[in-house]
């Protein structure tokens, strides 16, 4: 076996879920995620934890899902099964990234709906989802299959603990600030982060952090204090359409102009949600140097170092102030601007970033 | 996908496991067992019932066993997941039969100890156990793999409600009779099975039966009745050793001489797990007449049409009259014997079974 898919499990298992002897864990296994599984529970074995391991198929998915018309509220089985367990390893990596392609919408979330507790039982453990790297994922990507396994495992395998530490001085200058201001080529953004937490997100339970690879700092602006303008040069499938070159114009926080190079309508889809959708809830710093180009999947994109990702709609609950409530809306929409060229990233007046690198960085400019 | 799949879930959802809208089934799904896995979730997705799908691996399993010094006992989320569960389904099919070779037989018998609870919290649950022909399976039965696929199904897809009418024949006869007689050349045995309980074997949880295929009508010899000695030409394969033509002499119930032409010292070491090991605890008739060949495995070769086996050590609770204990033994060996050439089995005198042939089949002389 690849020693790359060992250190994997051991990363996942140690660093990211933080699994002790006596543990109850739930792995949860793709269809082409056969020899990350066996090298999870190895790890697992070694570690005196108990594995219980669930077979994640699209396909069989599909099937039970086209057949029913009546789908039981969290069933007693299932959600026992997670209330008991003390954390839950999510091992992606299918053989068909749309085996779901012709289930009908409404039936997946009525399904969705159904397992609301299941959901929730399961996020309460010690969660993580990563990827083993598959020939349909590869394909999704753009990638020869070897060369994927190379881009998983570049972005997978890090030094976390250097980064985590990395991070920390980041939150620390968004946790201190109060206005953000992000200057581009047509772009010219500003937002208020006053009172608001920064998450350090660095693919650790232990961080709040539950996908491996993960590397970004993020933290929710205050609703109303968004102006300005974006443009999100990184392209990427949102509603199954390809959009290219976003733009969001802002008002008093809320979108009042919005268009895109290609995939417009999906952008307005998402626009038209509900309320919050035309307001963001994130804003998001990619740091994660192991990622060094698009693959149109969110997992990686937006820890990509040097880019800035803004979400429309739902804000973390981690980075509000206790008991306040967010943006509350149904989707969460994340759209990344590449911050690589010319531009400048400030934090209360003070340049932090420019041209995509931090000022505790090497060639970083004044 | 071959309808031979469909048509097997839907036997082994209705017919064999009875299952209902709303239930909880575990379905577990080996390796090999893929296709199958997906038409039995469609079939459960059209009864309305609620599928948790595990994966079986033995490759998974061996590098957990491999890796841990300490098994919990019944840990606590899977031993919920049981008892919550109304149905388990196993979909055996691996893609090597051996996947645990270099498992120490110590550390395997350490891991089943530990999961006692587990076992009988599945146990007590409309439980199935199945197979998907795999490529594994068919060269463990020494044949191609499309061979293999026409073996299996001509085994599982039967018309099962009239053989269990055939059935039912046969038990009653056993149900009433005291003395069971089995002369063929080399062998002529005595036992009583006064008193005792024949189980209509087929192969659906309404007969206490639960595995398909099945296809025998068993019962429980008295312990100490059983004289006289019998060979068994059906090879097999018993502790890792090929067995053949194993020969047995009993006196008062107990054997008092061994041999075998082949693997002598596998027969011997069944003998010595403990006293019930050298008693008979079970004396079975195979009736499905899907099954031509022995194939080196017991779920098949004892339910072969025209075979007789008797198993040394444990008898099943089923046949014995309730409250009574009956042979207890750590092992329950089944030996195989093919009635098919020149042989009588007779009941209370009267021949029962000649050449293979029962009483009310065409071309039965008495």
């Amino acid at each position: 076996m690849d020693p790359r898919v060992r250190e994997h499990a051991e990363l996942l298992v140690d660093w990211s879920a933080r699994i002790e002897a006596g543990d109850d864990v739930v792995v949860s296994v793709s269809e082409g995620a056969h020899d990350l599984a066996v090298a999870v529970a190895g790890v697992l074995g070694e570690r005196d934890a108990n594995p219980l391991v669930l077979y994640d198929s699209g396909e069989v998915r599909r099937a039970y899902l086209k057949a029913s018309d009546a789908f039981e509220t969290d069933p007693d089985h299932e959600r026992e099964l997670f209330e008991r367990a003390d954390a839950y390893l999510g091992l992606g990596g299918g053989r068909n990234t749309i085996a779901l392609a012709d289930v009908p919408a409404a039936t997946r979330r009525e399904y969705d709906r159904a397992r609301q507790g299941i959901r929730e039982a399961r996020l309460a453990t010690d969660w993580v989802s990563t990827v083993h790297p598959t020939r349909s994922l590869a394909q999704g990507a753009g990638m020869a299959y070897e060369e994927y396994c190379e881009f998983v495992y570049g972005a997978v395998l890090r030094d976390w603990e250097a980064l985590a530490t990395e991070m920390a001085r980041l939150k620390e200058i968004l946790d201190a600030g109060s206005e953000v201001r992000i200057e581009r080529e047509g772009t010219d953004l500003r937002m208020s982060i006053e009172g608001r937490t920064a998450v350090n997100s660095a693919a650790s339970v232990a961080y709040d952090s539950h996908n491996l690879p993960s590397g970004e700092v993020f933290t929710a602006p205050v609703a109303d204090s968004v102006e300005g303008e974006v443009v999100f040069d990184v392209p990427m499938t949102i509603r199954d359409r390809r959009v290219r070159d976003a733009y969001l114009r802002f008002e008093d926080g809320e979108v009042v102009e919005s268009s895109a190079a290609a995939g417009e309508d999906a952008i307005t889809a998402v626009l038209d949600t509900d309320d919050g959708a035309r307001r963001l809830g994130e804003l998001g710093l990619g740091m994660n140097r192991g990622i060094g180009r698009p693959t149109d999947s969110i997992l990686f994109d937006e820890k990509m170092a040097g880019t800035v990702h803004l979400a429309l709609g739902r804000a973390y609950d981690a980075c509000l102030p206790d008991g306040e409530a967010g943006n509350e809306s149904a989707t969460h929409t994340d759209l990344i601007t590449d911050m690589t060229g010319e531009s400048r990233l400030l934090v209360d007046g003070e340049v932090v970033q420019r041209n995509g690198v931090f000022r505790w960085e090497e060639g970083f400019e004044e």
